[in-house]
């Protein structure tokens, strides 16, 4: 792995991802995939049974490249904790273990904590087919488990690693460095108030604010919807280009008598 | 669809998944899977680049059929959104467009509340390659963007919709015991297309809209105020009567000879 390769915010320390007999490359490139969108980089695999290195996972990474070429083997669960303090297991349903059940948010806020006293965690994801044993659950400090309709609660590996990578950006705070969108500003409410005067004075004119005793609520409503609209100086500008063609063109048809 | 095969949350009211020019079966299969994850079942297709039905998508929705089968089919993003209030726009990052931008939490709020008013609401996706053009992204009421590491942003179709679902299925949850809020109906945008045609037609003949090659961008930026404005029904009927107040004479009037 080289350090150019790789964004800067990779390497800001974060928990490690831990695949405990995954089945298809293709998955694993997509796990590497998933963590790369939310600053994840340490991958762990265990037992993967189509082998490893793997050019399918390389593929389907989409160019998490320093992922896949950062990805570590073992041969046991154990042996990929070991150096980890905090390690949670995902399940798709609590289970009958007396452990802390928490959902991806509290999970994130969890080992952030952790990884903010200076140590390591990790989470814990199972194969495809039936995800994690009860042996390798036994091994985690708590559960992670994901809200999803109870009628059609399967999430795949990629899935529930771009769900946990997810929580873990948002309890980071990560999301704060990225550049801010830029608001334009909006138009001063004096500006606001001449544009309200125009489109009045030319309505009393064609007499729609009519009946008097409705003036005022007509008004009313109409300037509600231009301030809903959080007006900029630009558009304030162009909706009076907009009254005044409008009424050019009455002018214009009364003049030809249409 | 049948009622028998479709898990109950199913019909509770939800967002709509609007996907415009799709590509590969493939991923709208794995998008009605997500969508079945997070109790979303209304599913329609602009323009899918590889046609539908899709033996494809069947079989990578990994069993959510009721979601395809209930798909639909649309020739152009307006008519796919012509029955819902709030539409909502994803895009990688937010673009130069005067348009409210929320992550997908607040944009799950925003549609919670609109849901809950018993009004129709959809979220768009863009295809696989580029996403949403501007034409699709003007239709919308605001952009929905995911925070992601700047240096690895981009996010696959399946997995924008997955996070969406995901935020909305935690908005749902949360909000359960909420009393409703009182929100006035949101016009539905085919009430918006004809309020705007009728505004672009008379600002041609008063030859506003021009230079021709200036018309596209000068079109768009006045139906975003619009579309900031998240529009009652009564308020299109009030901007139609002005439309008409401003540009029209009345017959009274004309006779008379004013």
């Amino acid at each position: 792995m080289s350090d150019s390769s790789s964004p800067v915010s990779e390497r800001a320390p974060a928990p490690a991802v831990i695949l405990v007999a995954p089945q298809l490359g293709e998955n694993i490139g997509m796990v590497a995939r998933a963590m790369a969108n939310f600053g994840l980089s340490d991958l762990r695999l265990v037992n993967p049974r189509d082998g490893w290195p793997s050019e399918q996972a390389r593929a389907s990474a989409s160019g998490a490249d320093w992922v896949i070429d950062g990805a570590r083997l073992y041969a046991s669960t154990a042996e990929a904790i070991a150096d980890l303090g905090l390690v949670l297991a995902t399940t798709a349903r609590p289970r009958e273990m007396a452990k802390p059940v928490h959902d991806a948010e509290a999970a994130a806020t969890r080992l952030a904590g952790r990884i903010d006293a200076g140590e390591g965690a990790g989470i814990l994801f199972g194969g495809e087919r039936a995800g994690l044993d009860n042996d390798d659950i036994a091994l985690a400090d708590a559960i992670v488990t994901f809200p999803t309709d109870p009628d059609f609660a399967s999430l795949n590996l990629a899935q529930s690693v771009l769900l946990t990578g997810y929580a873990w950006f948002r309890a980071r705070g990560l999301e704060g460095g990225r550049p801010r969108a830029e608001l334009p500003p909006l138009a001063p409410k004096a500006d606001l108030e001449r544009l309200f005067e125009h489109l009045e004075g030319e309505l009393d004119t064609a007499g729609f604010l009519f009946p008097e005793e409705k003036r005022p609520s007509m008004v009313r409503n109409l300037r509600t919807i231009f301030l809903k609209a959080e007006l900029t100086e630009q558009e304030v500008r162009s909706l009076r280009g907009v009254i005044r063609a409008l009424s050019e063109l009455k002018t214009r048809r009364a003049d030809t008598g249409h």
